[in-house]
């Protein structure tokens, strides 16, 4: 039973943050199986939004976050932070970037007081927060900061049917091999390990672990790093206690049976593990931060400056990534 | 209208090639649009293995490729090559490699001579070839061979759903990344062009190109190959006359909708191209070699010694090996 709403940052005011975040109410608001949430950002943006769109939405200003599940049913609640000027879809202003991450350090202050139950992310536009002054690699780099972690915090993208972990991400496919170490790998299967367990209540979560070669390197006739560096960091791991298979070639990890034998699949590169779950889930997957000391989600697109204003975007990734963060911090409050 | 048979190989005699060869014939003998084929291999074999799984598979002893159409609706036609030793499902025995290689070397020779319409392999093991003087890295290879070849066959795999060529194949991915260049990239979009066009009936085929890098390097922040070699090598075929969509990110490719935009995927890496196929149909996969003089596809998996003679393995593949070498060479007479 969550009693706490999910804080809803605003993401870049110029993006699709503000449609999607109306639509996510209309389809979540009459659902009594649905979380509710509120939008930390400014009101008159979403009015406005609602309008031009000819998005039926009420919007509630409210004064404290506990007000939010109550709201929710009737409005969309928002804890109103103003722009310090009025966003024109598709074009980014860094004027507004203070009211960004104004927003995104409103919704990690108030889950960790216990105010909210889990933050959720609209897209953010890196260049325009740069130009303002910006100093992280990105959004996430920039959760830890407020969190005050000292540990790298480990992506999961989520869907129905699969759950991925890459275990290097946006660098060239030749630095990912350079960087992949035992101290990286050990690291991502232990927060996996730790999150399944605590945020989904699987006592005893199966790991599958992809190797970096075709055919996970054949017994070393294709490559030697599964020899050299996986299948001991596996091996030491299966020592603390952690159920994990593999290395295994990637491209049979994922058919529909295959599936069925792990709860997340860990790969060594972005593509082996991005490349199924858009396959099998392109506009459902979810993107999870684990090693925060809090839920956080994002749907796994960007701002598409593109297509913002149009009421043409779609609200599924969002609205996955809110109903999977109510089930996180449930899971979370039921396990400890 | 096809009035050739296809010429299915034995394979290794220990592995799943018997009885898959049997159910074919008992999935296709009474489907009036399915191709006929003959088995070029030990008739004895397929006898006694249809016995001993009680596989009813009548069999008929053919003289020449050409009686095989007629004699198919009735019996699975056999062009008899015996064994020099009895086989016994999943043990590996070098005495029968000589019957092996000459059941590959008559299929390839009768297609030749437009005997047959063109060759379906059925899974060898390259160790008990190897033991018996087999000087070829793989199957592929010494079909090039036996063709005379003097440029390198690429690689298809094909599903309903999907076509994909992976560039690089069983290297290391360290290698890979070496041997990408602009002449094994433009090799395999001219041969994937050329063969779409003259064995699928595709007047102008849409090919799209992968990224080596995540996000095809995001303009060179996450590696140079994009910049420095893909999308230049990509201009000069376009030049040629090719279709060609790239570098494109390689994980927002493969999902339903991004699928309609080309007739191929062109992947820099095994992974890239194996993983989304092997999802998406991981039982049906047909491998296709584009570059021979002559129509081959084969199953997409091996020898399968584990499981062999217990009559679990599954013959889709197989089927859609055969089904495919029919449309493939349908296709070559009517266009060329």
């Amino acid at each position: 039973m969550v009693t706490l709403a999910l804080a809803l940052t605003m993401g870049d005011p110029a993006g699709v943050g503000p449609e999607l975040s109306l639509r996510a109410w209309q389809a979540l608001s009459g659902d009594p199986k649905a979380p509710a949430f509120f939008y930390i950002g400014d009101g008159d943006l979403l009015a406005e939004t609602g309008r031009r769109l000819g998005l039926e939405v009420p919007i509630a200003r409210i004064d404290a976050p506990r007000q939010a599940p109550t709201t929710f049913v009737q409005a969309l609640p928002v804890l109103h932070h103003p722009l310090a000027v009025a966003a024109e879809p598709g074009h980014l202003d860094p004027a507004n970037a203070p009211a960004v991450l104004q927003s995104i350090e409103s919704a990690v202050a108030l889950t960790q007081a216990g105010e909210a139950a889990a933050v959720v992310t609209n897209p953010i536009n890196k260049a325009a927060l740069y130009d303002a002054g910006f100093r992280f690699p990105g959004h996430t780099e920039y959760l830890g900061h407020l969190a005050g972690l000292s540990q790298p915090t480990v992506m999961m993208l989520a869907c129905d049917e699969l759950r991925v972990v890459p275990v290097t991400l946006h660098v060239s496919l030749k630095e990912a091999i350079a960087q992949l170490d035992a101290d990286t790998l050990a690291h991502a299967c232990r927060v996996t390990h730790a999150y399944l367990r605590d945020h989904l209540g699987i006592a005893q979560p199966r790991l599958a672990v992809s190797g970096l070669n075709p055919h996970a390197g054949e017994q070393g006739a294709m490559g030697r790093e599964e020899l050299d560096m996986i299948a001991p960091t596996l091996e030491a791991l299966r020592a603390e206690g952690l159920d994990l298979r593999g290395p295994l070639p990637a491209d049979t990890m994922f058919h529909a049976r295959a599936r069925q034998n792990y709860d997340a699949a860990l790969c060594m590169t972005h593509d082996q593990a991005l490349i199924p779950i858009k396959t099998l889930a392109f506009d459902e997957g979810v993107n999870i931060t684990m090693g925060l000391p809090f839920v956080r989600t994002s749907p796994d697109h960007g701002t598409a400056l593109d297509i913002a204003g149009q009421g043409i975007a779609r609200a599924d990734s969002l609205l996955a990534a809110l109903r999977m963060a109510g089930q996180l911090s449930a899971g979370g409050a039921a396990h400890g």
